[in-house]
């Protein structure tokens, strides 16, 4: 973990957390494009977890879930408008990470949004040590640090959802490429984008499996830019080596087309495709990434590598 | 259509109306349990689509669409308590329906949440008469005037949810079934319950295949109940015949297990089965019909003829 | 129960059962159109679930399940043709039905082709007298007898598919308009057709939730009719009130359109609608019942009264 | 493209190929456990689709669709075996791959087997020349050389399964890890196994988008072993790095599901973890990528790191 400029600004909430991304929350915050902040996030489980817990029900309930730092002002932010936001660096607030499985809830499991008349698994809590190599799974195995944010989004106009979903504004994507060095791009709804985040994770599987990565407090440290009148429909990922975009829906076909469809069309509008063109190259040189398979909506990465557009 | 008693209170929205079900729009109407009330609802694009407007984008925009009535408190309503909306009558308060295809919208069209690479339907329009019979489609066909409430529910804890989505506090369920005569159960999750109606429609086939029913502006008389301390998860109705509940989720297997398990822990609770007796029972004698394939969740309504139970 | 007519031809297997819908089979009969014929079937496990057996996993083995009677020859049936099925009457052959639940099989549950991590649900079975009146459940309850076949169908051209799917050519689409009084329309898909049916079942609910209904092994009375060179997609149903499709596929959602949309084509070729307008009437009179949700693909049925068509 | 040893056994299909994945068809070969073998295949459209063909109609018919070679039987294979495949080499037979689009079949369109109402893509071909670095894709871009086989597998019991189909014996995975350098493991479900293969692809994305990857017709060099005693219930892969398992379902979350398990009970039998263990720490390490989205099953692959394993 790096040491950050002192000239950081750190934003924190303080009062209760929002648990919706929706337009009516007061802001913590306004910063300016350009400006490095860093923002302290909570637990998916609000830090609530801990080895004395019996058990999940005992200190969460449901909506109460993900607790999201923000809203973010961001200055200048129009509807219409794209927030690049480029994460820096994500770095742990606690010595652990926490995971578990939680009755009904998980990829491997009936759940209340698909039932069956089964029992539910056990529930188990895992606190697992944060490491100089990274989290200490058991005694023989290591899995290497490679933070993300689980949930990164705007407000959407009117509504205000749970947490826990991922949608067409952000939200809960719970996929592994909301990480350091990345740009996520999402679209500017309301004025001031009212920007949140939270639930970052040490280290996550495609899918979430378990319905709960690595979870860990954190401090991240990002930068905003906007493209002015650039309108996009998905959130769109831009690493070193891709373009990306992550569609959330059920079943996870309908999250892997919105992905694909809206990859295409950003293929046309900037990297001189046509349509029918851009199905024929994606259909070859595409990749496509689980996200996650667990919250009320999945998601799924469509990826075109940027090696054959620049 | 029959004459109401003089002394039934009448409820009209005035100013904007909500495009959300949600717990902070400030309320129209407070009513006591047994007193019955006539509510105005306008049809689900604002009473805007006529013969004179080009197309539906001219006049409708997401997600200012299908305008709710409400929230109307109910008195004494608490968290934990299920609402009983009695309907007894839904007159039109038009001389005509209207339907049509909204471009990437229904049954049997690709859509913006589920998409593909093909042009949409052709985009077209219906105004048809209400007639002493019902309504009159063309030259040959009549259908009858069978009318029912496309979305009724109560305001969730935190959320403000579009009012295009059913979920299990109501909301569009586009069932044929809230229609006059039935009860429709909604659990209450905040004080005074909250209460929506909208998007009356004259007829639908299950579906609601083309995303549009035969939507007219209604005048809906309905009386409420509470049945304090039941708890329930889904909405439940109840007819002369059946017990039911509509399941909402995507895709529609995830909605008819909804359905199935909220019915069969109905049959456990109140009518002395155990869970696999029900299961095993549910499997001979349960009925399952489409409620809609078109919202952002598709609906599935399960029932239970009563004449098993009593 | 009536008596039939001395003269019917009564059609028995002898030998080894087919567990698949496949032209390889060696017929067992040659049937002229307007003969009117009783076969013979046994029920779902091979009449071997008895109150002896401890379990299903003693007596029956995927894939040798769901045994049928055929294949028999209509003669005069050519490729390209329709198989018109008049089914006139379904006689039990044993004086109970049996039901249960089968281990990770049936529609509340995870199965073996769409798993979780959890338990199955507990095994159990029911053997259900067959009284006048109906099947009695239990002391208070007797279930009309509704009889239907659960399987019938033709072979297709190359494949020979496991007679617990439903498809394209019939097979086991578990819906209960396959019952006396109504026609089954099949597509020939191999000269002489190669009729099968089997799985008669004494009553079901809608999705065959736990799995199995109320089997019997039966004597079916049939008659088949041919429509030369009229060629179909998908299996239609004739009765009284209804024109109906079945679809057959997963999820249900695809299952559904495959049904809806064959059903406007057939209102476009037979009835004098075009494609858009087709669309329209049957979103305001369609209607749709689950016809099973636990089969290899599930059924769904979509129904346009006939009151509109003639 | 390197040399083959003189010594290796050539394997050809002479007469009419198989299109279904069956234990009917008559053996082309019987080959050793051990014994390198070079097995020529033509492509997905029986090498027919070319510059002067107007349409895939015009040459091509379901479900006379995807040739195999086979089958081979594979001495001393018994049912309760696996056959494992070291896949050493695909060379292509010809100077070009062939892709385009066939209306309704892939990905971003609707298709016969979830229809919609909309008209079809355009009907696109593409003869893409093979170069020393790959497949000239157009002026600008070149996609590199990283062949698989689209098809592979084993004949199941009594079913006969078009070759368009994955499933549990293999068949039309589309995924790219059938590829040179990895081991393919098959469930043996008849004597001798009856082995298949074709569909050569030159390169592919996930998903094979189009419907249609970038077909060829080969030579692939593969070598066959046994694992006598070992039952597995679906496909797994073995690579240099990741032990994975491809499941075949509709939607992509029950094939997910599918893959998953299998990886988790792989797992639990031969690395040591119990199964929770396994659900815990596959959830935090795992990865999943999209095998194919437009054949009747799709498939997703779950892999999980050997380096964890071992």
């Amino acid at each position: 973990m790096t040491t950050e400029p002192t000239t950081v600004r750190e934003i924190r909430r303080t009062g209760p957390y929002p648990y919706t991304y929706g337009p009516h929350h007061p802001p913590i915050a306004t910063v300016e494009p350009g400006e490095r902040v860093a923002i302290y996030t909570l637990d998916a489980f609000e830090n609530k977890m801990t080895p004395e817990v019996g058990s999940f029900a005992d200190v969460c309930t449901y909506p109460y879930l993900n607790p999201q730092t923000g809203p973010i002002i961001v200055n200048g932010a129009e509807p219409g408008d794209t927030l690049v936001v480029h994460i820096h660096e994500i770095e742990p607030t606690r010595d652990h990470a926490v995971t578990g499985t939680v009755p009904y809830f998980g990829g491997l499991t009936s759940t209340n949004g698909d039932p069956t008349l089964q029992p539910p698994l056990e529930e188990q809590w895992l606190f697992l040590p944060l490491e100089a190599g990274g989290i200490r799974f058991d005694e023989k195995r290591v899995i290497p640090y490679e933070p993300f944010m689980g949930t990164m989004g705007v407000a959407p106009v009117i509504e205000a959802v749970n947490a826990l979903t991922p949608d067409y504004y952000g939200g809960n994507m719970d996929c592994v490429e909301t990480r350091p060095g990345n740009e996520v791009w999402l679209p500017v709804l309301v004025e001031g984008a009212m920007f949140f985040t939270g639930d970052a994770h040490a280290s996550q599987g495609d899918g979430e499996l378990t319905g709960v990565a690595l979870e860990i407090p954190a401090r991240v440290t990002i930068e905003f830019e906007l493209k002015k009148g650039l309108e996009i429909k998905w959130p769109r990922i831009v690493s070193d080596e891709y373009i990306m975009v992550a569609g959330s829906a059920r079943p996870l076909d309908a999250a892997a087309r919105i992905a694909w469809v809206e990859l295409i069309d950003w293929m046309v509008s900037d990297y001189g495709f046509d349509r029918m063109k851009a199905y024929h190259f994606i259909g070859q040189v595409g990749q496509m990434r689980l996200g996650n398979m667990v919250d009320p909506k999945y998601t799924m990465v469509a990826k075109c590598p940027r090696k054959y557009l620049d």
